[in-house]
C-alpha cells in the first residue's frame, strides 16, 4: 500500500520526541532548540538519494535509514560535538509501499535512540524520481572548542579510529558482481557507527589539533586536513588499520583503506607532545602517519617506496 | 556547459559568506553558528523539487532559488525569529548547464543579502531526476518568546498581511492554460516577500498569540491554528484581501484568498485588548475574523450566510 503524505508526516510525528534540547519538535513552522549556555551550534545537512548514495535492491529500507542518520551524526562528532536534534527532509515517489517506509523509520530511529537525538522536525514531499532524503542534524559544542579541519601543524601526529576500507570494498563488490553481499560480511558498510563517542573524550581531553571523518575516503578527506590546514603529510601505508571481510575476515586491499569511502571513522591529528591512548571508547586509535611542512601527501609502502598521495588516487614515484 | 559536483561547490563557496552568527561556514564538517545569550535556536526544514514545487519551463533560475530561501526565511517570520544562516542542499542533473546554476545562486543570494542571512554551508549530489534543494534557515528568537500555533483563545481576532490569492491563481492560471504567465501579473507570485519584518514587530510588541505562515492556503493553515490551540474560527470572505492580478489589476477569485497556497503571508491571532496597527513595517495587516470556542471553521459570505470551511475546500450549509 502506497503512502501519502498526510499519512507520512502523522507516522513521522508519531515516532518524533521532545529531547533534552527539544522545546518545541514537530508541529509548528519552525522547531524551537535550547543549547546550554557558552555552547556554539553545529549544523550539518547531507543527502542521501536513492541511486546515488544507496540502492534499493542492495540496501534495506532499515539500512537506507541507519546511514541516512550516521552521515549526520558522523559529522558532528568529527567537531567533537553533541548532537541535540535531527531533521528529515523525506520525498517519497508515489509507489514507495508503506512497509519501506516504516523500515526505513525503523533503521533512523533505532540509531537516533542510541544516541539520544529526537527526531524534532523535517519536511515531506512526493518525489518525482526515486527516494530522497535531507537529513540535517543540529548540535552543540562548548564555545570555541569546535575541532576544525584547519588546526594540524607540522611535526602533529595523524590517527584513525577503527578499520578503514570495509565500506569501500563492499561498494566496490557490489558493482563488480551486479548483486548484494552478504551484511553479516560487510558489517560496517550497512551499519557503520558514528564515532560521537570519540570525538566527545577528544575534545574533552583536548587531544586533537584537527578532525574529520572518514565519508569520501583517507585520501581525500586527509586532502582536505591539508588544505585548510597548510600543510603536507605522509602514511604509513603498512600501519593502516585494514578492515576483515567476507566469511574468513581476510584484510581488505590497501586501496580501499587507502581512498574508499563511506567508513564513518574519525581521521584526526594531534600534537607529538600529547600521549594519545590506543583505545578511546572501547575502539582503537591507530597512529597512521605524520603532519609535515609543505604540501605534498607522501605514502610509504611496505618496500619503504615514497609514493604521492593523491586525493582518489595515488601514482608511484617512477 | 553542464556543472561538476565540484564546480558547483567552488561556486557556491564563493559565494558564501560569514554573517555575525557564523563562526565556521563553508569549509568543515559542520558550520559553527552563535546566537545571542538567553537566545532560543529556530530550525526549518523545505524541500524545493523540480516538477513538484517549480517547473523550469515556468519558473526561471532566479525565481526558483527566490522561491527556495522564501519558504525557509517565511518559517522563521511565522515564529516572530530572526534568521541566523541558510544551509542549502543541492542536486543537479548531469545535464544541467553552469548558466542554470548561476541564475540559481543568483536569485537565492540577492534575497539572502537583502534579508542579511549568510549562507553557510549545505551538501550537493548529482541528481538522479531534475533538480533537488533542500533548504535550512537557523533562526533566534529570545528565549520562550517563539510564537507559535498553539496560544489562539476564543475571542482573539484573526489577522493576516498583505493579500491573498495571488500564489494559487497564478499556478492555477498556468496548469489550465499549460502556459507560463507573465510574472508581471503575478509578482508575488514569482517574487514572494518573507514577512521576517512584520513577525519581528509582533514578537517585539507581544501583539500575536498564534502565528503560521500561509503557504498552503488559508482554510489549511487556519485550520492547523484551530487543532494546535483546541479552537474553532469564523471567516469573513468580504474582509478577505484579495490580491490584485492581471494586467488591469482584477482582484482574485474569493476561493484563491481561502484556499490557494504560496502566498507567503503572514496569519496571526492577537487578543481583543491589544491595538493592532493597520500597517507594520509598511505592510496592509487586516482583520478577517475571529477565533471562538468549539472546533469548528465556519466562513460567512457576501450574503451573510455561513458555511463550513474545509481545509483545502468548503462546502455550503444545505
Amino acid at each position: 500500500m502506497p503512502v501519502s503524505e498526510r499519512a507520512l508526516i502523522a507516522r513521522i510525528r508519531a515516532q518524533a520526541r521532545l529531547g533534552r534540547g527539544v522545546i518545541q519538535g514537530i508541529g509548528d513552522d519552525c522547531s524551537v532548540l535550547r543549547v546550554p549556555p557558552g555552547h556554539e551550534i553545529l549544523v550539518t545537512t547531507d543527502f542521501s538519494l536513492e541511486a546515488v548514495h544507496f540502492r534499493l535492491d542492495w540496501h534495506s529500507p532499515e539500512v537506507v535509514g541507519h546511514r541516512c542518520l550516521t552521515r549526520g551524526l558522523s559529522d558532528i562528532a568529527a567537531m567533537g560535538g553533541e548532537p541535540v536534534a535531527a531533521f528529515l527532509s523525506l520525498a517519497l515517489p508515489p509507489r514507495r509501499p508503506q512497509r519501506w517506509v516504516d523500515g526505513f523509520l525503523r533503521g533512523f530511529l533505532k540509531l537516533a535512540r542510541e544516541f539520544g537525538v529526537p527526531l524534532a522536525g523535517g519536511d515531506t514531499a512526493q518525489s518525482p524520481a526515486g527516494v530522497l532524503a535531507d537529513i540535517v542534524v543540529v548540535g552543540s559544542v562548548p564555545r570555541g572548542r569546535a575541532i576544525l579541519r584547519c588546526g594540524a601543524r607540522p611535526g602533529d601526529g595523524i590517527y584513525v579510529t577503527g578499520e578503514l576500507g570495509a565500506g569501500g570494498a563492499a561498494l566496490d563488490r557490489m558493482l563488480q558482481s551486479g548483486r548484494k553481499v552478504r551484511e553479516a560480511d560487510y558489517p560496517r558498510h550497512f551499519h557503520p557507527i558514528p564515532r560521537v563517542a570519540i570525538g566527545r573524550v577528544l575534545r574533552d581531553k583536548r587531544l586533537a589539533s584537527s578532525m574529520i571523518d572518514l565519508s569520501d575516503g583517507l585520501s581525500t578527506d586527509l586532502s582536505h586536513i591539508c588544505e585548510e590546514s597548510g600543510v603536507g603529510a605522509v602514511i604509513l601505508v603498512e600501519a593502516l588499520p585494514r578492515a576483515l571481510i567476507g566469511k574468513r575476515g581476510k584484510p581488505v586491499d590497501p586501496s580501499f583503506a587507502l581512498h574508499g569511502g563511506d567508513d564513518y571513522e574519525l581521521l584526526f591529528t594531534a600534537p607529538a607532545r600529547k600521549r594519545v591512548p590506543e583505545k578511546i571508547a572501547g575502539v582503537a586509535v591507530t597512529r597512521i602517519g605524520e603532519i609535515t611542512r609543505g604540501q605534498k601527501m607522501l605514502a610509504i609502502g611496505a618496500d619503504g617506496r615514497k609514493c604521492i598521495l593523491q586525493p582518489e588516487g595515488w601514482e608511484h614515484f617512477r
